[in-house]
């Protein structure tokens, strides 16, 4: 048996990514994707042609600090020429952070003890060019503490259907461990941390979209409860703008 | 004379841009300029024409985190609707910070008391994605102590003509009185703040690029003193990237 004679070696690397350009991290057709520019530089470089595992999907224009994701190859290889030879050929808004050899049942989607993303408003007049792609712009001026009050009430275990965009899809259960959800203000900077085991279907940018409303003063923070309760999307909580949007850490 | 009927108002506004997808700051032919597209703007709102007169010209690809400009307008016009307005038709990548009615005395260029730019590097193996466009990316270690050593022997006034890239241009003098160059280094990045009444043509790149080989241990700091009194260019004063420029701060 070839796998016997010659066996499979896996590998886990973290990836930060400018999502901008990007239709996302999932492999699509007529679309370029940060999985498909990964797999490309991968196969160049090593002649193998591994799927590479992501820990998740990230959405069109959604940046990462640092996605992880795992692949195997045919043969041990040196990581660190890997990580060299892979930012050398892939394009300077993806870049491999780390790159080790990890044990076959290391599975970048299935061994995620917590995941977290950060959203980044930038709630003032102008935001600073240098800053456009990576921050979500909102002109009109938030109330954080009424932000960090709703965020607050939707901390726990709870069924999170009001708060994904994807009604349509067929999933075995909505409800999902939130284990942190802060708003902090500094200066023009409000930023948004989502922690969980795991978020549903555009969780973070929906619960996003719901704390600026709240900010804006559309919807109070007590109404916040009802529309967990509930479980039903409303206009209350619109998906809030990729731009701002990183995955920011992910735990094992 | 109509002059004297309808005074003309002199504006002056403050301009953060990103030079990434710009020829520079002055209009020239067959490409964008950030002069033009505010030119353009300020022609699409007021009806008018004015020239718009910056503190200086930026090259090709470096940013601004607050150039200076002035213009004159046939009519008084609310400088926050201007700015505003301005705002909503420029692309995100070049924002006016701030507008104000001036004096007919002020000048943009002649009324400069000094100058600020500053020099970013990224000093390690890996450019963070959101930093790619703003920073000088510099794999070898540099010793930012032997750096900071060769700056303070420029500071002064000196005849730069080893530190402008520009022999053919005709021009008054190359002495110019440098009052501040210094390199501070936090984590991986390095950054040299370069201040003086005025600079020589690419003087700045000039200054970096010969920081950076003097941290590379390529120059020694004692050859910095023989290089300015030699008044030549030669290699040791390579013209440094342009993306990790910023005109920073213009004083008057």
């Amino acid at each position: 048996m070839l796998s016997g004679l010659c066996p499979m070696q896996r590998y886990r690397i973290s990836i930060a990514y400018d999502g901008t350009s990007y239709a996302g991290w999932q492999i699509q057709p007529n679309a370029i994707t940060v999985q498909e520019r990964v797999e490309v530089a991968i196969a160049e470089i090593t002649g193998d042609s591994p799927k590479v595992h992501g820990s998740g999907r990230t959405d069109q224009g959604v940046h990462a600090r640092c996605q992880v994701a795992h692949f195997d190859l045919q043969e041990k290889t040196d990581t660190r020429r890997l990580r060299k030879s892979l930012n050398a050929i892939l394009p300077a808004d993806i870049r491999i952070i780390m790159a080790k050899c990890v044990p076959r049942d290391f599975h970048a989607r299935k061994s995620v003890v917590s995941k977290e993303y950060r959203y980044f408003i930038w709630n003032s007049d102008i935001v600073p060019p240098f800053l456009r792609l990576y921050r979500t712009h909102v002109r009109n001026s938030l109330d954080a503490d009424a932000m960090a009050e709703a965020a607050a009430l939707l901390v726990g275990r709870h069924d999170f259907a009001a708060f994904t965009a994807n009604p349509k899809r067929v999933v075995e259960s909505t409800v999902r461990s939130v284990t942190e959800l802060t708003v902090v203000k500094k200066g023009s900077e409000i930023v948004i941390r989502a922690a969980a085991e795991g978020f549903l279907y555009k969780m973070v940018r929906s619960l996003a979209g719901h704390l600026i409303r709240v900010g804006e003063g559309a919807v109070t923070p007590v109404e916040t409860t009802a529309i967990l309760e509930s479980g039903k999307r409303t206009a209350r909580v619109p998906t809030a703008p990729p731009e701002g949007l990183f995955l920011w850490h992910v735990q094992y």
